[in-house]
């Protein structure tokens, strides 16, 4: 029974390691945000068919940089645009990627776009290995262990690394060029990181949501929960608390078969619940949603995740006004909220509960890396959060691990790896979260030193900022960006001033 | 006949990596150097008896940091001495072991143990994995391309990395202690790159004839023999001239069976040469010999590499003063010369060409590592240096790597992990190189920033300030030592008033 509450909770987690690490959303407060009109919503895949330009290309990749025995390649995908590229020393901006298709990061990833002309800059997105159309081992990536050992946050950089030096001696009038790092979520880590691990091909690094510091023992593992909960709490009266309230009464109702047959007809299910399994397997596929919600939540009317209006979860909190309610009437409240998530175009037939996103990420992908060494530790506890309490359980989550892949989790490793909180010693590197973004709890928001720029966005949620610029964007974050602007600028001045040193700290 | 004598040659290049690389040696030239008399010399080994004590311990780390399919561990090696460490907060300096023994370094880097009780530092010294007695694999550990797999210097620095952390947590008092990397040779390359990949583990580094540059375009490949010829050149008239005359010598001699039968009576050889292919490795074992010699020019008399006298240059060029006698006449000169270096307690029966130093070294390990990731150029042309004329032929090393071991040398990854010329952005290291050290000349001697200091040792040579003081040390290396101790007390004090921060650069 523990084992099987765990597993859906694991499940949970690693779900919302993907969908969170990878999306690029808005969240804001019901206080700040203005009750915009759904018809007045430029639709951000609007602006992308006007603006993104790019051509494909692949590079020869080792698969294994730290060892010799395997001595292979594999293609790496990278798309490259040129428009406002000024040659000869003109900036490379390089998208390190995510756990997911490239070509999805390089079309919600506006604000390269938006800014290339006034930097005269190049655009890179190179694809994360095991992701998109770079697979190692072609159909057999994925096949085990075995296959899936070169899939580590290492080999991703050095393959950055050996993808920039590349293109810096192959690009004429790259050879000066200074390259930024630009990511978001996981993909900021890595940004990051890159800067951190190989200064001297990167000058600078803007890190966007990313949650360098969700490890085990530097954050407190309820932060992220607690940060969805507000989203809800602060977006309508009796939101948060009538989620919270579901819980019981899901555990009501399919406690009889009837309840099942119940909740399975309210909810429109595709499969109906039959089991005590079921029913926990659904009670996550709840939460799931919530969470993404807490993720997409636009100021306005996109397709990110799912078809959405804007402020959605302004739209869901509508339907959540009264907790008190008896089992079945809120639950029916509960399957009009959700139904927003699943069901905004009207066209959905009934609702899925195996799926719960866009196909353009790589869930099992970034369920081995989490089940290797990005463990990062979640948990809730039903007082500050509106979900079920639910310990961190890191045996457990190792003998799921170890079960699904053959692989065990190493807790400390990232931390021994990547640093920790003691990052002091690095420099150019700007870590820029969202006040509303759950992954803000386990990113930098502390200052550290000059080099090391801390952009809090109030009303921004998941790495906003990497988004194209928007009529509904909020003033914090069109400061945020032209203060990244600025320092990318600067970072790109001091390394033409001192070309054999692409280092120099921000004064 | 080409692919011949680059084996040779490869022999001897990796051989010297070897050798040069771990030695704590001094080369002073004949200019400067007083000519101590034999009798007056405290021999280092006895200061060693009385001075080292340490314990042995084993901490298990995984075999490969970088894949999680391997998940076994194996035993590293470490050696602890904490008689002068202040507890609760006192310094640690961490030896990142080179490629052999870790006792052997131990009992040859004497200024830790110097500088120990001024510091209050604890000592540790860890070996490095595939030396010594840390074995991954047990005896298996050297049978293939598959077992030697996790010999690199990432995996090395991981597993200090690793064991660092272990210390901190597991010594009770050494949670806040700061610790300082040290190492000569490849185990001062792994100090250096261990500040830079990890600074938030130690604080600093000392990196004692690191040559960090000895890769591919980054210093002239004909550097090292220039300056080994140089010692020859300095220490006595005709010296240096004479070994360049020898090659031609041997050449003639070795043409004819008569030849070869002479010049095996005339170097007391245990193996009389029988081919051209044993003519050329001869010429190899003198090369070799003739760079030992550099390395272990010390102005005491010692037993390193092998037993020999003070300044054992001068001692070698007093039988080397006339280049231009006949053929015989020259190579009965050479073996008086090499037999200083071979034979000086009087005992040797006869000339061994198959080793020519110590064997607390792993040379098959090293020419693995040179096989792979540490790929350094070498070449000679016979004219600024006494060799014979070499090119680099990496295709022909790289043939001969895939020969021996079954893997490929990757030429360009060290300047892409490590970065080459462009380290500015590190802080914190310190840069020691002799005058004299062959390797300095792949070393960092030009500065860089204020906080990557660089020291040079005009009379000094391989890493001469790791070795213990002696009443013979030319004052230079007495100022690099106080220097060095200076900025390891300024490292220390910035981490005490900020223990949040490893890492605040040097004013």
């Amino acid at each position: 029974m523990a084992s099987s509450i765990f597993t859906s909770v694991t499940r949970l987690a690693v779900f919302i390691f993907v969908t969170s690490l990878v999306s690029c959303l808005q969240v804001i407060s019901a206080i700040n945000a203005p009750n915009l009109p759904r018809q007045g919503v430029v639709s951000s895949d609007q602006i992308l068919r006007n603006l993104i330009d790019y051509k494909t290309y692949y590079f020869d990749q080792k698969i294994d940089h730290f060892g010799f025995a395997e001595d292979s390649t594999f293609k790496q995908r990278y798309l490259l645009a040129d428009q406002h590229w000024h040659k000869d020393g003109g900036p490379i901006l390089f998208y390190t990627g995510n756990e997911g298709d490239i070509a999805w990061f390089c079309n919600n990833t506006g604000f390269m776009w938006d800014v290339a002309e006034e930097l005269g800059a190049l655009l890179v997105f190179a694809e994360h290995r095991y992701y998109g159309d770079s697979l190692p081992f072609g159909e057999q990536s994925y096949s085990d262990a075995k296959h899936l050992n070169f899939l580590t946050s290492e080999q991703a950089l050095a393959d950055f690394a050996m993808l920039t030096e590349h293109l810096k001696l192959d690009l004429p009038g790259a050879k000066h060029s200074p390259v930024i790092a630009i990511g978001g979520s996981y993909g900021g880590m890595l940004a990051a990181w890159f800067r951190m691990k190989y200064p001297h091909v990167v000058v600078g690094a803007l890190a966007s949501s990313a949650p360098i510091w969700q490890f085990k023992d530097l954050v407190p593992c309820d932060v992220f929960y607690k940060i969805v909960t507000d989203d809800f709490s602060e977006s309508g009266k009796g939101c948060s608390e009538s989620i919270r309230r579901s819980w019981k009464a899901v555990d009501n109702l399919t406690s009889t078969d009837g309840g099942l047959q119940w909740l399975s007809d309210a909810f429109h299910l595709c499969s109906p619940l039959k089991s005590k399994e079921d029913a926990l397997f659904f009670k996550s596929w709840l939460s799931e949603t919530w969470v993404n919600l807490a993720m997409v939540d636009y100021p306005y009317e996109a397709n990110f995740l799912q078809p959405l209006p804007a402020w959605p979860i302004q739209v869901v909190c509508k339907f959540l006004r009264e907790p008190s309610l008896p089992d079945k009437d809120l639950l029916q409240n509960i399957f009009q909220a959700v139904n927003v998530y699943y069901n905004h175009t009207g066209n959905t037939q009934c609702l899925n509960t195996s799926q719960t996103a866009t196909g353009n990420l790589g869930y099992i992908g970034w369920y081995y890396q989490a089940c290797t060494e990005m463990v990062m530790p979640m948990c809730s506890n039903g007082v500050s959060d509106m979900f079920e309490p639910q310990q961190w359980d890191f045996k457990a989550f190792s003998d799921d691990c170890s079960q699904q892949f053959g692989v065990r989790p190493r807790a400390d490793w990232a931390t021994t790896a990547y640093g920790g909180k003691n990052i002091s010693s690095h420099s150019n590197i700007i870590f820029s979260n969202g006040g509303l973004d759950p992954w803000s709890g386990g990113g930098v928001n502390v200052h550290i030193s000059d080099s090391l720029v801390t952009i809090v966005i109030p009303e921004g949620a998941h790495h906003l900022d990497l988004r194209f610029n928007n009529p509904f964007d909020p003033q914090s974050v069109l400061k945020a960006r032209a203060l990244e602007v600025q320092y990318m600028k600067q970072w790109i001045k001091e390394t033409t001033l001192n070309p054999g040193s692409q280092s120099n700290k921000i004064v």
